[in-house]
């Protein structure tokens, strides 16, 4: 195969399978060439993939060395793509009644989902993340987009149980909006014991729900490595009983009166410009 | 930028925006070459992407002529991979009590969902659909992936309205296999009048629940074009209701007793072949 050809057809493989390991011999017989020819095709994707801002070829030498592509995405994209979704959120016909906001057009977008699952990834992409952890509904689509990027499952906690999903594990919290005492449940089967967790949410207020899912997850032992939410809610009535997490916008105010809604970028780009 | 580099970003490009419609002096600007060199490399990517049985690119000629990547899938990957489904799931593990059959796993896993979503993409790629409708929650990434390939929304109709998303329509149908009466909602904001839609579920038993969302969908006079369900269950005692649907997979006979499942492919394949 002609390296213009060869091209193409690794980078459809590395985009489509992120994080995999593989070895070159598998490219070697695949696209029927050389070990050398290959390496130096790695160098093109990885040099453009690196420009474009996408992430990089992770390239192991020895015995068992091979190649995995790490989607982290630059700040710079990143930033652009916060501020637009902010700028998105101010639109005042989107205040619903009682304060609201009416978010289900941008989360029901696959490229916008993809998108937002693309920085959380970038942020948690050293953790070590064994699964995406999320309650169902809002979260779902963003816990899957992030799962895609670190290539770990997704497991999703529910309200209530399921038959099709055999025994469970369940837990009672109070909610921290309504003061109610609501129930959250994972089949037992879901989750391997001592498993690194990340956390994603479409939405935190005082952080009831999230605190209710790092309890059910102390049930089956495992590490919450990263919380992950899209929109946190700043509410000065209430004090925030989560307190390591990732935002990537804020909402810090919904007048209803004047059809005003303020929104900011979350602490994660104030976070990653630190590291940067 | 060489031919090289000019390869690797353009085949992400198509990967990342799968029917987005690009005329050419965008790539011309972008990748600092000549209309000549572009069109050129189109071809290159149009080759490979047959030959790895991942779609094409359609290209228009004439003023606001231009690109795009139509992302259908060859039926020989799609035969592939529902043979190799059906193989998993007849694992008698997966019996759970109630002779239902544990499938969060592959749920779970995002490289799976997003590739059923590709099988159901391919198949209704020339349908027109303006959006995908689903009901909370396991269809949900299904949906999602189904969407991103035809670039389309995905609306989620739930069990019980949220006040995060305005007001509502909502309808009663009678569960097919509970024979309760049971409650659908889909924010009136979600869906515009007369959209082209496409149905995706995670499983169908009688098919009360699609059903239920044909009826909702009628509120919003839309035309359900295409009906997608992961995994049929073949049940003589019971009348199918929904006529026109395609299934990947058919689970046509759970024994409890013997820890037996029959899994087979379902009618996407016979149709596909068909059409081939």
């Amino acid at each position: 195969m002609k390296r213009s050809n060869r091209l193409v057809a690794l980078t459809n493989f590395f985009l489509e399978n992120p994080r995999q390991h593989t070895q070159l011999p598998y490219f070697v017989s695949n696209l029927e060439t050389t070990k050398a020819s290959v390496s130096e095709d790695l160098d093109i994707i990885d040099t453009v993939f690196q420009k474009e801002g996408i992430g990089y070829l992770q390239r192991t030498t020895g015995a068992g060395g091979g190649v995995q592509y790490i989607p982290e995405f630059n700040n710079g994209r990143n930033k652009a793509f916060i501020n637009d979704l902010c700028r998105k959120l101010e639109d005042p016909v989107r205040i619903l009644p009682g304060g609201y906001l009416y978010m289900s057009d941008l989360l029901g977008d696959p490229k916008t989902v993809r998108e937002i699952g693309s920085v959380f990834a970038s942020s948690f992409s050293k953790m070590d993340i064994d699964v995406v952890v999320t309650v169902a509904t809002k979260g779902i689509p963003l816990a899957y987009s992030v799962a895609s990027f670190l290539r770990v499952p997704v497991v999703i906690v529910r309200r209530d149980p399921k038959v099709t999903e055999g025994s469970s594990v369940s837990i009672n919290y109070v909610s921290g909006s309504s003061r109610k005492i609501q129930t959250m449940v994972l089949p037992k089967r879901s989750l391997t014991e001592g498993s690194n967790v990340c956390i994603i949410d479409d939405f935190m207020k005082a952080g009831g729900t999230i605190t209710g899912m790092i309890n059910l997850l102390e049930e089956f032992n495992a590490q919450v490595k990263a919380i992950g939410v899209l929109a946190e809610a700043d509410d000065e009535e209430e004090e925030r009983v989560v307190e390591n997490y990732t935002s990537l916008i804020k909402i810090s105010n919904v007048d209803l009166k004047e059809k005003n809604i303020d929104v900011h970028p979350g602490n994660f780009l104030t976070n990653s410009m630190d590291g940067n």
